[in-house]
Order: structure tokens, then C-alpha cells, then sequence
């Protein structure tokens, strides 16, 4: 069990450097902009989250292992770059890889803290969104999670999902995974079948930008 | 006395979550991202206070009455937005009210933690403008408190109001509305009557955006 | 020992507080306006450090000296302004200033909560650069850290050297003034000799803005 938390903990870290690394280069930051753009995107969410329980030294400070396997991820991810530019979809995937798992693991340190499931979701949608915010603030882009697309919505239906299955019979470690592929499929689903929000406009103008 | 405060509590949350969904509407946001800013707005200003502070779990994580006060807002502020639209200067007041409750609510936590009337006052204002600050520049709009009206000016003279009106025999609770009223007072007066603070360029050439 | 620490301390939060009163009157903000971008810029990084280690209150909010050595220096740069404008280096000196007493102030307090050198290193770099993130996004700029300067290079560099001297017989004292030095000394070299990084990208294209 223990081991589960540890391995979504550190390919949550991976995907979500990656992102950072994508991002940064697309705006060709030099390689310390590259490092930093990884580090704020990987570790932002996390940070916030531990603020705002009052988890301190936040996790990071204690935990050096989180900086070396994101600067291991911006050495491999450079060095390959010409591999992951082929891969057009590689910045959606793995931005969504890295939410999907940090929404359940900021969920988990909101229930360990003893919070209500409420509240959990959104620590869990803090965890799994402000670092992506950063990374596209930092970097002049419009956040993800402002755009089109159900991002948030995925987080916080897919973290509500775990504390159904923890009412059923399933195994802790089986709803917590499934509450990670849960988040992670229905953004999938909702960027592949163009599912969008109700409108909440009377007059249906045209979208300013 | 304990009523008091919590009435002036609820009052700034909703008027701040109501400000909140009239930027975000007006940018024309999805349902969630309505909901998102109005939340960042209502609860960004004392969420720094409380981190600044080391009050953890922050308020709200702990009250998740905030969080269904601010949702039931959101609700009614979309079900009835085309009589808020008909308010045209209703963003101007549902902000100066908010300012006008969250600069004594901080201050009244700053005094519970020990701390000096002119740090008190700082965190008054950070109270009352951070959140507004965060919805913003989320909606990329240029931050209000920036703007060319009195506003942190007002925040921070009504603070100085209250403790110089604490010195006096008048009741703590009576100082603390005064203040409330103070703040408001003040940033209604300065935009009715176009008060500007005092120019500090010995040059006066034209402004830059 | 202790009293280097304390003129370190406040020759710092002067160089940034001055460096905040230059972009925002660049920018021609208002006396409150660059009192308060003056504050951001002076008290950011120390901030963002403290709750990231879990000093709380943080430490400007228990020390109101900070504040008034800030509000002393904005007032005196605001009446010496037309000298200040003739210095043509000045925001790049006094911000270079900021940035070497900032390094070494919060790698001292990582090395005090018992972290590892390459988390206080960490927490140096924060503490030096963010108030001056905060400064340059508050007034719409490019934050320096992102442009073409070796700058959080610098930080990294110079804070590595103080931990390497630690291991010499150099008394620590010397070490902490030797690291503020590095730090200093690294950025106006990378300046004066445009010394920059070295090209991370396989198809050398024209720079994106």
C-alpha cells in the first residue's frame, strides 16, 4: 500500500517536470529557465497544498529525492528532445498523467489531515492544477486550466468517485487507483468526444477573448 | 460581540464571491471557472493572511461552511444575472463592501495573534485586496487596487481609525463596525469625489500604461 | 557574528526596497503604489521562504523594523529621485545588492532548520529572486530572472561556494561575507563579460518573444 503512494508520488513528479520541460522549451527558455519552469510546475501544486494544511518544512525542503528525480527528468527529457517534438499530443498527455495522480495524492494528505471530503477535492484540484498555473503564467501562456477544456471538472469528479468507492467493499489502494484513472480518462474522454459545460449565458453572444 | 463578527464574516464572503462571478462572467467563464474565481476571490485574501500568520489548516480547509456560502452565492448571482447586469456600478459596490469587512476581519486576527496595530493593518489590507488581486489577474484584467482610486489608502486609514477609536470609551464592537464602515466610507467618498493622492513627480509628464 | 547577520539583513531589504521604488515610478504608480511594490519587493522572497520552512508569524509581521526601514528608504528615493535617475545602473545595482545579501540570508535559515545543502540553496535562490518576480509582474515587466542575465545561476553558484569554504578553516563569518561576495561579483561578471549559458536547443532558430 505504502509503495503505491510512493510510486503515483513520483510518476506524478515525472509527467508533470516533463510538462514543465515542454513548455519552456517551446518558449526556448536557456537551460536554468528550463530547470526552473520543471521544478514550479512539479512542485508548485504540492507546495501550495502543503501551506495551506501546514504541513511544514513543506515536503520538498525534507525530501530532497523530489528535486533529483526532476532534474533527472529536465537532463533526459533535453537530451531527447527530438523525440518528444514528434510526439504532437506528448504535452496534453503527460499534463493529464500528472493530474490524475496529484489529485489523489493531495486528496490522501487532506484526509490524513483529518479534513472533510469537500475539502479534500479541493486540496486534490490545488495538488493537481496550481503548478500547471504557474508553469503557464511564468511562461506568458493563458492557463490550461482556463481554456476549453473539462480540467478541474475531471479533478474534482474524479476525486468525488474515490470517496463513493471507499463505501464499497473495494480495497483502499484499488479505489485510490481508481480514482487516478478516473480523473485521467475523463479528461481523455472529454477532450476526444468535445464534451464542454452547460452554458450559463441568457444571450448567447459570441465569446470575447 | 462573537455574533458580530461572524455576521461581518458571511457579509464580505458573499460580496466578494458575488464579484468575483461579475468579472468572470463578464469574460464570459464556464460554469467551473466562474465558480473557481469566485472561490480565489473570497478566499485568497485570508488565505495568505492565515499562512502569513501560521493559522493551519487554514480557515477555510477546517469551515467548509465558506465554501457552501460562496457556492450558494455563485448559484444566486448566476440564476439572477441579468438583474446584476442592470447594477452597472455593482462590481464597484459588492468590491468596497468586501474591503470594507475583510480589512477588520484580518486586523481582528493579526490582534488575537499579538502582533503590532501597524502590522495588524498590513494584514487588514492583505486581506481585503489579495483576493481581488487573484481574480484579476486570473481574468488578466489589470488589478483594481492598482487602478487610480483610493482603495489601499482606505483600508489602511480605516485600520488606523479603529485603533485610535479603541483608545476611546466606545465599545470594541462599535470600534470594529466604525472601522468597517470607515474603510467603505472612504473609498465611496474618494471615487464620488474624485480624491486623488498627492503627486509625487517633479516632472509631470504624461502617464504610461 | 550576529551583527553581520542583522547589517546584511537590512543593507538587503534597503537595495530592494530601492530597486522596487525605481520600476514602480519607471511606471509612474502612485505614492502608494510604490510603497507597496517597495514592501512586495523588500519582504516577497523572505516571505515565501519562512512558510515554506514553517516560520510563522513570518518574520516581517514580529519585526516591524523591516517595515519602517522600508518605508524610510521609499521615502528618501522618492525625494532624491532626480539623483536616483541620473544613475543609469542603478536598478541593475541595486537589485544585484539585493540579490547577493538575500542568497546568503536564506540559505542561513535552511542551514538553521537542520536542511540539506542543496535545499538551502534552494531556499537562498527563492529568497533572493522572488520578491523581485513580484515587483516585475505586479508592474507588467518581464521578470528579470527570465531574461538573458546569468541570475539564478549566479544565486546557485555563490551559495555552492559558501558550503565548499565552510569545509576550509576560513572562519564562518568570512564564508557568509565570501558567499554574499560570489553572488555579486558572479552577476556583474556574467553582465560586464556577456558570459551566458549554453545552448540547450538542436536547431539554433530565431529566439521566440
Amino acid at each position: 500500500m505504502e509503495n503505491i503512494y510512493l510510486i503515483v508520488d513520483i510518476l506524478g513528479t515525472i509527467a508533470f517536470a516533463v510538462s514543465g520541460v515542454l513548455v519552456a522549451m517551446e518558449k526556448r527558455l536557456d537551460i536554468f529557465g528550463v530547470g526552473i519552469i520543471a521544478l514550479v510546475t512539479a512542485l508548485g501544486g504540492g507546495t501550495l497544498r502543503d501551506m495551506l494544511i501546514g504541513i511544514t518544512p513543506v515536503t520538498w525542503t525534507t525530501t530532497p529525492m523530489y528535486m533529483y528525480i526532476i532534474l533527472g527528468a529536465v537532463i533526459i527529457a533535453v537530451l531527447f528532445q527530438s523525440r518528444l517534438k514528434y510526439l504532437r499530443t506528448s504535452l496534453f498527455l503527460f499534463d493529464t498523467i500528472g493530474i490524475g495522480f496529484y489529485t489523489m495524492i493531495g486528496i490522501n494528505k487532506g484526509v490524513e489531515a483529518g479534513l472533510e471530503p469537500l475539502i479534500c477535492i479541493a486540496l486534490g484540484t490545488i495538488t493537481a492544477s496550481f503548478g500547471g498555473v504557474l508553469r503557464d503564467i511564468l511562461c506568458n501562456e493563458i492557463p490550461v486550466i482556463f481554456r476549453r477544456e473539462v480540467y478541474a471538472t475531471a479533478c474534482i469528479l474524479g476525486g468525488a468517485g474515490y470517496f463513493l468507492l471507499l463505501k464499497t467493499p473495494l480495497p483502499e489502494a484499488y479505489a485510490y487507483l481508481m480514482g487516478v484513472a478516473l480523473v485521467i480518462g475523463m479528461r481523455l474522454a472529454a477532450v476526444r468526444y468535445h464534451i464542454a459545460l452547460p452554458n450559463i449565458y441568457k444571450n448567447a453572444g459570441p465569446l470575447k477573448d
